[in-house]
């Protein structure tokens, strides 16, 4: 890695955290400069544009939930392991942010604001449901899931089951949140075998 | 209703509009003037800082959702009739406000901003969450839930479910929502049973 290469992934970074805690729409090169104490000229070479630098962060952070969220299911045994590993993955990435989960906070800045940092965002959320289907489909394939289970029903409980725990964990911070959310899913899962 | 206490309304209403568009915190006097054609200093004097502006936007939405959201379904036969006007009226609120519920936009921004914006938005989803554990109760007092159903969890889980309808809609767009969260629903009601 070249030190422009580091001094960029440092800045996303501290972008990205920026942006999970006051969401992205507040990141600006003049703030993302102060909070990392460069040049706000030095931040203009590398992303040019707010909209260019937003966008960065969302393809930064898609990077970064692959490598810890995806793609560690993925390696997992299919079926109810690798849905189960997609949950500890995904809770894991949502508490290890400051502000907890990027995509739900971009979501809710974004729904309304058209224009490419939205359209970005919404390719990456309609590839995470997909991911979610397929991962769905892998316990059709093993015999978990019955064979006309919905995987794109499964997708959207899974996915606001997700949105519930981020809500109860980080804005209420209630501390009965895992016996919560480890119910529902069980509900969830056996709904569909 | 005096001059003043209506002109207030409009500026309440239009503060509404703009934080479900935009987010709580992208709300400020000078902001709201400028949508409002009204004069700085004007609003200004009703409302004397920004914080006091976003709570007094946030008691704003509140009224109106025991109004449209609570009041209404508290009026339907106890049980699970009271809890599906609940989820009807809470998707005709998140419909008709442009950006959607203004209380998952202001739940996501607020999240990391301490402050009493924060505080006062905390204590309405307590509530909100209180009243969706009371209408499941009265579902257990019709006998339609089971004795020992889990109110708590029954308003984690359907509240959950009201966040995925709202991403799914207001960032998605995904037309078969209706069918998703109706199916989604059906189940959720038939566990606690």
């Amino acid at each position: 890695m070249t030190k422009g290469q580091d001094t960029k992934l440092t800045i996303l970074d501290a972008g990205l955290d920026m942006a999970s805690q006051l969401g992205l729409e507040n990141v600006s090169i003049g703030a993302l400069a102060k909070a990392t104490s460069m040049s706000k000229s030095g931040l203009f070479a590398h992303f040019e544009s707010k909209e260019n630098l937003q966008i960065e962060i969302l393809n930064h952070a898609g990077m970064l939930f692959t490598q810890q969220v995806i793609t560690p299911a993925i390696r997992t045994k299919a079926g109810i392991p690798r849905i189960m590993a997609l949950l500890d993955n995904y809770i894991s990435w949502d508490c290890n942010l400051t502000g907890g989960c990027i995509f739900v906070t971009a979501s809710t800045d974004y729904k309304d604001r058209p224009g490419k940092v939205r359209d970005f965002l919404l390719k990456q959320q309609l590839l995470w449901i997909e991911s979610l289907a397929q991962i769905a489909e892998s316990a059709v394939g093993t015999g978990e899931f019955r064979k006309d289970a919905d995987c794109e029903q499964f997708a959207f409980e899974f996915y606001s089951l997700l949105l519930g725990v981020h809500l109860y964990y980080k804005l209420l911070n209630k501390s009965d949140i895992k016996k919560r959310y480890q119910t529902a899913f069980e509900k969830l899962l056996h709904s569909f075998r």
